[in-house]
């Protein structure tokens, strides 16, 4: 109810504060008997971990997953996966100076009116650090999925945008570049791209594209939690996230019908996938594919007129170890996010039929 | 669990197909001693009716509701409100055409697969008609939400698209035209159109703009109910649409922090709104707005090649009465969903502080 | 969350006041494919009206279930099933003599205090014509669950016991007398019994026993939502219940652990069965077998002192029809929730291990 | 889903298994700004703790919680609030002997029939140890009850039973007696009586009494979660629970409705009580009373008949250190389960008038 599940037959529950002693979770709902490959979910960690390139936050987070319960001899029982994540990295001091004021755009001034009260360390709650959690999740979801294949990846940088489709593209250069787009020549531009925006201090949005593979039939209620509905949510409900569109998108409300249907090959298959994968809300065996909108970072390293809690005017400046440009490391989350909703309905339609 | 309900504290579930007796649903959590206004109820129900004007389907469904409790003496009792809607113009015959028959971009395959049965008249449970039910619980929800004022229209139409945003035009014009365009000129462009389409047989897309007034702050529930990623959710639910973008939305994706970030002005309020009212998933008090695309309606009064429920090639073509553009007849369905999100939050924002 | 649906899965929402046009619910997640016996249900329903024989309220509803979707030829969809039930005996002048009066033991002092508003007619929301919806759904449940046999009967009128435990009566006894008593000679004094307490204008409480035999293993979701646990609520959410015992229950207290541990035979079943067929919440494959007290019904045709609606002293008296006793008819619906229990629990065990 | 939540708007979620590195929670929806007394906090884990006193169990475990987040300059943030308790006591080769061993009337056979696997020391998830969780959780909602008083107590072991009921008994002592029994003498023979099964190698089971002053009307929301069947369901799922029964409970049964109505006295309070506080599912401002069972703990030290993993028959004797009656030690986790059926249905009534 308060927000911070997901879910509801594999159930992810997370807390934590960028800047408490541990962020972490529960996994509710995970069927017994799964063997977990604990270095595929390490490697998803260091997919989303700060550090881990030029052209991200320079913070040190090990993220080193602590698993406390639902596991045994290797294998998932079941029962709760409870898990923490320590904040080694506090640097509280670090955000002394912005305890009374409200920087642009971020929630501290929200999170004051609703509550009353927040922990102003690093944003606190709001911060981003709490999707560590999210790829812990969706790491142990992406497991259970077994085959079904997800893989996001950067399709636009600021104006600068890869106008590929996943079909033109290489996945397995993804991993090969810092920026994480499948397009080596378009990667090192946006590489560049980047680095100079953070040597001006500031910060740029872009897109995340996404696309599941070798989905079966059926996953998806209709009609309030239909599959792209529950993928819109997952992938609004992460941090800095303005839009979401699937198969045609905003693109196809400039279509006319008889351009737009997807017909039927023998079989059952279809000869174009304007429907994204999804059609009616659930699930028809071609792939399923969407773009995510990502604002540029709300933290910039120059001055702003701002107010503090009183109302009044003061100016603030960014301090501290940021993301120039949010989307590479937004990478691993979307995928997280997709798996944990696939996981859910994957789970939901078996109990569809008698 | 099944994907019928939406909501958590003010909660509705529907039922129902387009062809069987009736369809209704069930309000549940609203608080006692609301009084209802059952003239304003009725003309929400007018607005999403089928026959209102010549560019929409010309079925005649008198969409009158029958409230059957939680109703006493004009006042909610804080009771379920249980609630029909009769289809009284089930003309079934006009689709034992399509019950072996996948037609395409509909829900008929995938229902297929997922259920093993599927009601097939008239689309059963896919069936738009459901939207209706949604209408009605929203026009209660409008009503608890007392001065926040709820307003959607139509932005585009196929490539014809409005270039004002919402404080650029005149929302008194909205239900002067068939369109629901809030501006005459574009209107009577976006009706002609329409028209044409029709004569073709086909559909086209098409986007609702929606923008919510005097909001009051801390409606949202971090961190997966963050208030767009249920608005998001709410309104992919809607059939036929495909993307959902809120503020800045994916325009924001190519600015740069310092342009996108909203700079407070004395006492709270902001320069800009590109955020769109909405901080870290909780409403900041300024003007929430947003933009959902719909795909152009999949039946179509062209052959169209597809298969049978044998998976074998067959022709099928569009009969009975269907919108061209569903985006006139949807706006209403985008304001209730809105209503029915913000009333979740507005009564669960109650209890977030002692 | 307003407190009018059960179960997570397999979910029945109610909604309905007793002299209102009707009543009603929606069941969700139903698995697709279920033929329906609508005798079945009919027969149940027939169990729980008024008016079935002499020692019952002589109220007179038809109580025939108008299902609305969710059915295409005579087989679930998988979408919800929506239903009412007519109110047809609705005689609402009968009540207006307690518009201003709390009745003594009713839930009209705590509507009021708690809504501001109470539809005063026949109890409103309160009233045990609710249950109707459940023998509904239950006699549903019943069938999705095959093989599993739910058995209830009456144990106790008042002082007078059943003696024997469910394993040494005859069932087939139930139904041949008014009571629900499985043996005929403690049947027909708990039948003069009643007669003579409604002669009184006095009323009676007792008890109703039920066993489920023939359970698989597997039932049941620790720790929180244990098997005994949900059956609990589900008794204790039937009007007029005090308690609720499992197993070997309150006089298991008073038990050592070495003559209450049920010991294994080889191969996995138990020689005792103190657990009633659940350890741990789970179910273990032996009967589940559980007792439900019941309190005299409150409406009784005697003067009794109470207050008015402004806290002053006056007088009422019972008119109308009622119940001198309501275990005969809380059978089938103690029956009905069980059902809806165990139906939720079966769909979830389909999808604990991989 | 999967059982490991509680509530719904004040929402306990628990992990971890008695041989884990550590049990923990997640409290979500608990309201921002209250503040906390972790003094209190930690005066329930030691009620509840191991090794209190000579008739309970002597494992040693110091149940220290540590609090992860929520929590900010020792007041609620609105954010989830996480914690753990490590299990320092895990003497894990204590249990290699019932690794293939099914104990009688524990959940060793149940979980491995569902699961297929289980964390078979010393009981895994389904250990009593769990219950440390709910007693954090508890203790904080008691803090957001302020003046509502939850006094629970032992009221019998095994035969012993006191006769008094909670008006006639000085809460007082209840601290004062290892038993926790508000009568010294009682306790005194309680106390003997636990000592001398023990000395047995035998357990014996025993009775709680709990007692709700001062509760606000309108707690509990009909139909399908009244007060009682909420504060019902809390109880059962407590481990070793095999009865509850409130207000007049079993004994009710036997009167009539003109001995068991409770007439108002002007104003609106009752004379007598029997409805136990609740009526029509919703607290009438009177005292709420209500009684839990407890079978006699499973693992004797004695010599018992048992299967092992193949169905085969073999003997299993109880080692370690274990508790030869429960009730003393549930005491505080019946007053924490009720503080949170309580601390969730004050906040939705909060929201159940305009």
């Amino acid at each position: 109810m308060a927000g911070n599940s997901f879910g509801t037959i594999f159930k992810l529950t997370t807390f934590g504060e960028s800047h408490g002693p541990a962020i972490g979770g529960i996994i509710d709902g995970c069927p017994a008997g799964l063997s977990l490959d604990f270095e595929a979910i390490n490697a998803e960690m260091q997919r989303r971990k700060p550090g881990q390139s030029a052209i991200v936050t320079q913070r040190k987070e090990e993220d080193e997953v602590k698993f406390l319960s639902g596991i045994f001899e290797g294998k998932t029982t079941g029962t709760p996966i409870g898990f923490t994540i320590e904040n080694t990295d506090q640097k509280s001091k670090d955000y002394s100076h912005i305890k009374d004021i409200y920087r642009p755009s971020h929630a501290d001034y929200t999170y004051d009116k609703k509550y009353g009260i927040r922990d102003y360390r690093g944003g606190g709650r709001s911060s981003a650090r709490e999707t560590a959690c999210r790829v812990v999740a969706g790491a142990i979801a992406k497991q259970l999925l077994q085959n079904i294949k997800i893989t996001a990846y950067v399709s636009s940088v600021g104006e600068m945008e890869l106008k590929k489709n996943y079909s033109q593209v290489d996945f397995s250069e993804i991993e090969r570049n810092p920026v994480r787009c499948p397009d080596a020549e378009m990667a090192s531009k946006m590489e560049d791209y980047i680095k100079s925006i953070r040597k001006e201090g500031d910060t740029v949005g872009g897109t995340v594209s996404c696309v599941i593979q070798n989905v079966p039939f059926g996953l998806g209620e209709p009609v309030f939690d239909k599959l792209h509905a529950a993928l819109g949510k997952a992938m609004l409900s992460i941090n800095a996230v303005k839009g979401f569109e699937y198969g045609s998108g905003f693109a196809g409300t400039k279509m006319k019908g008889s351009q737009h249907n997807d017909e039927f090959k023998r079989g059952g298959s279809t000869k174009t996938n304007n429907s994204g994968g999804i059609q009616g809300g659930i699930s028809n065996g071609e792939d399923i594919y969407f773009k995510i909108a990502f604002k540029p970072v709300a933290t910039i390293m120059q001055k702003q007129q701002t107010i503090d809690s009183k109302g009044d005017k003061t100016v603030t400046e960014g301090k501290g170890r940021h993301d120039p440009c949010v989307v590479p490391r937004a990478v691993p989350i979307v995928e997280a996010m997709a798996a944990l909703v696939l996981a859910d309905f994957y789970l939901l339609n078996k109990i569809s039929k008698i």
